[in-house]
């Protein structure tokens, strides 16, 4: 099953002729989570191909222009494209007050339902949950109230066991009966239960998401074990202080992050437009944590368990 | 000197992968002049090597999104790049609010000032005027309220009239002398005037901007004898009950309107999505009106008189 994070754009603030501004989409089970949206988001979709009307959740960290100014052009999109199923966002208050004025001013009655779910800079909590994914959000250090996510996969794989198998004539009709929960009953007339001859196992994939944020050691529990670790890299050691001052952290600082956590892999992006190209930040963060993958837009990574 | 326009965004409502929603760049003698800012302009300033701290005057014609979503994420550039000089916005009052919100929701003071000049959609105006050009704001019928622009470069050439030059022998250090005002004496210490030695004559190129719009012929005054007139061209001949409805305009109607004014020539944009290919909206206009340029994102014209 598929469980994928497209990156739209792995800039910063300022975007450039190669990077655009913060939004990752993800893929779980073909269900897609945005999260953030800037500018030019939703023209990134279409040239990678991400189906922007089977977007039902969006995140959205915070409120900085680089992580929402896109939002607003994809909700009319969607509008345009007649959209009709719910749409579920995730954010701070103020956005629906920002979103609602601009649909006002152009006299637009959306198609469809815009839900607010408002998030909670001071704790972390499950946000969302369906029988595909959970999503926590939890407070991330930044200029203004943030939040990162992380998306847990509910996967449980059932196989009926591989000593009953061969102990046993099971005839092919009954596998997926036994699969979906019956007892299984034997040419002898016996009762076998489902909980004795079938294995549950739990092979969950996650992904959590943190931009922007500065160097803080008390999210590691929220991101612990996460097979993929986003963490914003705006920085080089070079600029260390000025990261500090802004509320960004450097890519050595994500680094030590993910290895803190024990994350599976790491994806540095956010890279400050001052870096014409990423390397320098990319092998810093390789010398704390080699399993790091340097973001560019329209990077598509699998996440792994 | 120069006198061009270039096209930014030259879609409709819903940016497509090849066009982006509508934004101009005038550059009058290096002076940089932005009509409109759909999404992603900033961008496509980039590419284009349109150099954005030198635009000092941006004119949006009407609150629907696809004509201004694109603003925001400039200021923010615009201010990250440490802008000092005033930048000047030509709008309607609402947006005011929208981009007053936006910034205090980031705690966002701008480096430079941004001064409002509030728009007329009641009748034609003069809105701008510097040594180098003026600019006429006019209404246009859309569904809400919604300017055109008429740029007029001023440029009045001066020259030695060719018979005094050549009855008279003019010492070389006197010719700018002359250009710039002076009366001339000659060898006998006769005064020549300055206006009975000097011609002067206009050139001046202007360019019209209406988007959006649905075929108005009252706009005709506004835009009567324009070098270059930009006329929204929505929907083919097929879709004319529909431009209508949604108070846009056919090709064809663009090209009544060129044709109409005696414009110098036209150029159509704002196709609607709908059309993979613009050729047969190209091809209904110049049935009209010969003269007529497909706009295209990236498109740079020069504007002759």
């Amino acid at each position: 099953m598929k469980f994928t994070v497209t990156i739209l754009g792995s800039g910063a603030a300022k975007p450039t002729g190669e990077r655009l501004s913060s939004a990752h989409v993800l893929n779980v089970h073909e269900h897609f989570f945005l999260i953030d949206c800037g500018e030019g988001a939703q023209i990134s979709m279409m040239k990678h191909g991400i189906p922007i009307q089977k977007i039902d959740h969006i995140f959205i960290s915070h409120l900085h222009g680089d992580h929402y100014f896109g939002l607003i052009g994809l909700l009319n999109t969607m509008h345009l494209l007649s959209r009709k199923n719910e749409l579920h966002l995730y954010c701070f208050p103020e956005l629906e007050k920002i979103i609602s004025l601009q649909l006002t001013t152009s006299e637009t009655q959306l198609t469809f339902k815009l839900k607010f779910h408002f998030l909670n800079n001071k704790k972390s909590e499950m946000i969302m949950e369906n029988k595909y994914v959970s999503v926590i959000s939890f407070p991330l250090k930044h200029r203004i109230p943030t939040c990162g996510f992380r998306f847990t996969e509910k996967k449980r794989s059932r196989n009926i066991k591989r000593e009953f198998v061969l102990q046993h004539k099971i005839p092919v009709e009954w596998f997926p009966r036994i699969l979906s929960g019956e007892d299984f009953i034997d040419e002898h007339g016996f009762i076998h239960k489902n909980e004795d001859i079938v294995r549950i196992q739990s092979v969950s994939r996650s992904y959590a998401y943190c931009s922007d944020t500065a160097f803080d050691e008390t999210i590691i529990p929220a991101v612990k074990d996460v097979s993929m670790l986003y963490h914003e890299a705006s920085f080089s050691d070079e600029h260390e202080s000025v990261a500090s001052q802004k509320f960004h952290s450097t890519s050595r600082q994500a680094a030590m992050i993910a290895m803190k956590a024990n994350a599976g892999t790491l994806i540095i992006g956010h890279f400050s437009a001052r870096y014409k190209n990423a390397g320098i930040l990319t092998s810093q963060a390789k010398e704390i944590f080699e399993n790091t993958i340097e973001a560019f837009d329209g990077l598509t990574v699998e996440v792994d368990s």
